[in-house]
């Protein structure tokens, strides 16, 4: 199948780099066709501002999603965006890879999501009626498609084990996984997490590679994390709360993924 | 007292921009002394990599923590960094603002976050031993100092519920209230929180300032959100696990903070 892996790491000799490697190599010998979007070696450009709608009256005062919205509509992007939605519709899976700095993304990975998904593309998308609230969280110009993270965390597991002080890395990953994966559409695959990223040796590396090996053959087949999907009747449309014979009582990141899913 | 406007808006004639003229303003006539760093109108450099660091031995693979480590204790930092952990050393109350994009910060401020929190300043700071796991998460550079969020969401309230679609909005904000403000040491004040921002009329508008406005004048005294200190006996060194009698059971965001509290 088609792979797009989105890398963000400043430095190719890093445990990150090494990994990003790998995957392409693993992937390709596997059959794949990989396309790397190596963010730092492509600078990209990390914020959206004004400057990515050249084509905007600049009498007005520049609008984030509006002014999204008529670009994307009118073909009017900057080629670097452009290029990488190009990529998205493109691949079959999507891998997005990077180190949990600060309990998110580096900032050059937001930035890729901040300007690449677009109004119209990313958001957006679809009907707003009784029944329906847009196309997304399982819809949407991205559905049908699986991503995945592939991350590392300096700390410990237990630092983010359930009762973990940094929070669960389910919970953590929530606002990307669910919030920027399946919001356009992805299935959105169970993450490849590695832990103290600061002390990797040989033996160590060679045991992730295997881990992460081991992931990749199963890109097209593993169950993907059960999110709900929006507008197949969990939700009561437009207050878009869970509705009360779900999950009766609970609240918080869990109550939107389907019980008992994988 | 001293205060600190960290403002992430790509425009001045927005709702961000305007609420941060109107924040600057109130603060100022309340008596306090107010910088504003304007991370758009600074073109702020959003991308941590080697650039940071001039000085670095370019014969090495580069290390984001460790070339930050040697960069900090070595006076060799860029200016623009220097400056602004200066501006955090100077503030009593330091408040950042930004609209709510896919569910996080803008990239322009997740980049001042990655690259302002030095190793040294913000982590990496404290002993480890069996009874201390650094200075942070109540500790560190920037304790006693307080830190508030001031957002805008294009969402309505009840997708950001407790059982709304969105995730709550405590839970996604977690890991910048508690992971980039509470770890250097901030105490955290509740968020302000704008929702429907793209449907603002000046009624509405005039309300929105009166409640902010409400919010500042109460800066020095309002209860802050109740985290748990990590050195202080609630989790267990090094695992870093909430103590099991505890929240016994319960897992998730919530339970780092003191219940019954604010």
């Amino acid at each position: 199948m088609n792979i797009l892996l989105v890398h963000a790491h400043p430095e190719a000799r890093s445990l990150n780099g090494t990994l990003a490697r790998f995957m392409r190599e693993h992937l390709e010998a596997a059959g794949h066709t990989v396309q790397v979007s190596d963010l730092h070696a492509m600078r990209w450009k990390a914020t959206l501002d004004a400057d990515d709608f050249p084509a905007r009256d600049r009498a007005t005062p520049f609008r984030p999603a509006g002014d999204s919205q008529q670009a994307y509509a009118s073909g009017q992007q900057t080629r670097d965006v452009a290029a990488e939605q190009a990529k998205l519709l493109w691949a079959d899976t999507v891998i997005l890879q990077f180190p949990i700095w600060w309990f998110s993304m580096p900032a050059i990975l937001k930035g890729w999501v901040d300007r690449v998904y677009a109004y119209g593309f990313a958001y957006g998308v679809g009907e707003h009626s009784e029944r329906r609230w847009g196309d997304r969280y399982g819809e949407g110009t991205l559905a049908g498609k699986r991503a995945m993270l592939v991350v590392t965390a300096g700390g410990w597991a237990s630092h983010y084990a359930p009762r973990g002080i940094n929070g669960p890395i389910d919970d953590l990953l929530f606002p990307i996984q669910h919030g920027i994966l399946y919001y356009p559409g992805f299935t959105v695959l169970p993450p490849f997490v590695v832990y103290r990223s600061d002390r990797m040796d040989a033996a160590r590396l060679a045991q992730v590679q295997a881990e992460l090996a081991a992931r990749l053959d199963t890109l097209a087949t593993v169950a993907p994390v059960p999110f709900r999907p929006q507008n197949a009747g969990d939700y009561d449309i437009p207050a878009m709360t869970l509705r009360e014979p779900i999950a009766p009582g609970r609240t918080g990141f869990g109550i939107h993924q389907v019980e008992g899913g994988a």
